[in-house]
């Protein structure tokens, strides 16, 4: 039986939208799945070295359960993005959900291959010496090559 | 010939994108396909069995059709997300549009299977009892068990 | 050797997310594949012959590199959204990044295949007529039909 392919194309890189690539692409390699994640737009922060600088934003998503119901009118107002990511956060702690290290650190023992967009990289002036060791660089092509053969591909 | 097979993940829960997955998931399953939702995140909204809470944000969306052009400082006003939740249901309604209800009726006639993530259920809190009726509580490994073998595979 | 196939479901409407499904449909078709792109919801805009009124939004997205950290409620100020967005073309044009008009031409020459969404060009009364020529338009039967037997499906 040959092995099983994920291809993920990660974009976002918010504190919720940052721990889908990282549970799906952690889940698949357990599964014995050879898995690529390929980080553009925002998705670059997924590299980062230092993951803490990752936020989450309560704006424009009426969909989050807040503790506390909240006008968009206080939602903007300084602090409270800070505020919304220390909650999601505290909460995920609290609740014993693994944290965006942990399940980085599970991808790379598993060999997940994270791929850094580099024209993204080039256009936000991303610093590739903040980045994890052990990533390539690579384009559309570079996604393309692996995400057509692949079982599944999903764009996060 | 084998049945084909669609797998979605639903990870929002607006108005538009609770829209995206009920609608081909009912279509696809009336074309003969075996269909499987795994909601996640704000995902799970799309499982309550009271959808009217389901809402849509003008907020950080410029590309949204507006009858009346609104600066970003009006939009964050109080009552304006209700505004304009009430006047896209309304379009809807008047285009002949199918309610949310009525697509995940439709989809649940046809065997699509809903499955609510446990994790973000116990993370966001979500009352299990909330639900509809019918549906399975899973994970990761649940989602990629279908998706590993699915023609079709969407993240939402 | 059969000929790969690409079905991308094309459903935002920003500068930074139209991006993605033209340089991918662009270098997958350099590559050989039979390219079909779904445009639905605010995925429309990428059909209008004027591209300029593309816009990007700061809002709800703390992972936006920005020149200058802007709090949120400098964010929603009058003017904020269309600098932005002029911050962000000049970047791209000063980073060498093809424009979207540039995109869209290597797609149109390379034979993608650009479908309008019927039920959201009447929802949202886009004018079919503000649309390029040669698109088709059609419904989610017709993204299924062509997806059902790809080898790559994305929803951006």
């Amino acid at each position: 039986m040959t092995q099983k392919k994920m291809a993920i194309i990660a974009t976002k890189g918010t504190l919720d939208w940052a721990y889908p690539p990282l549970i799906l692409s952690s889940t698949a390699a357990a599964l014995g799945y050879e898995v690529q994640v390929f980080c553009t737009f925002y998705g670059l922060s997924l590299l980062r070295k230092d993951l803490s600088g990752i936020r989450i934003s309560p704006l424009a998503n009426p969909a989050m359960p807040m503790p506390v119901p909240m006008p968009v009118l206080v939602q903007v107002l300084p602090g409270m993005e800070a505020m919304a990511t220390m909650m999601m956060k505290n909460k995920m702690k609290a609740k014993g959900v693994a944290s965006l290290d942990e399940l980085r650190s599970l991808c790379l023992e598993a060999d997940v291959k994270f791929i850094a967009c580099q024209m993204t990289v080039d256009l936000f002036e991303f610093k590739p010496e903040e980045f994890i060791d052990g990533i390539e660089f690579g384009g559309a092509t570079t996604f393309l090559d692996f995400a057509g053969s692949a079982d599944i591909q999903l764009y996060i």
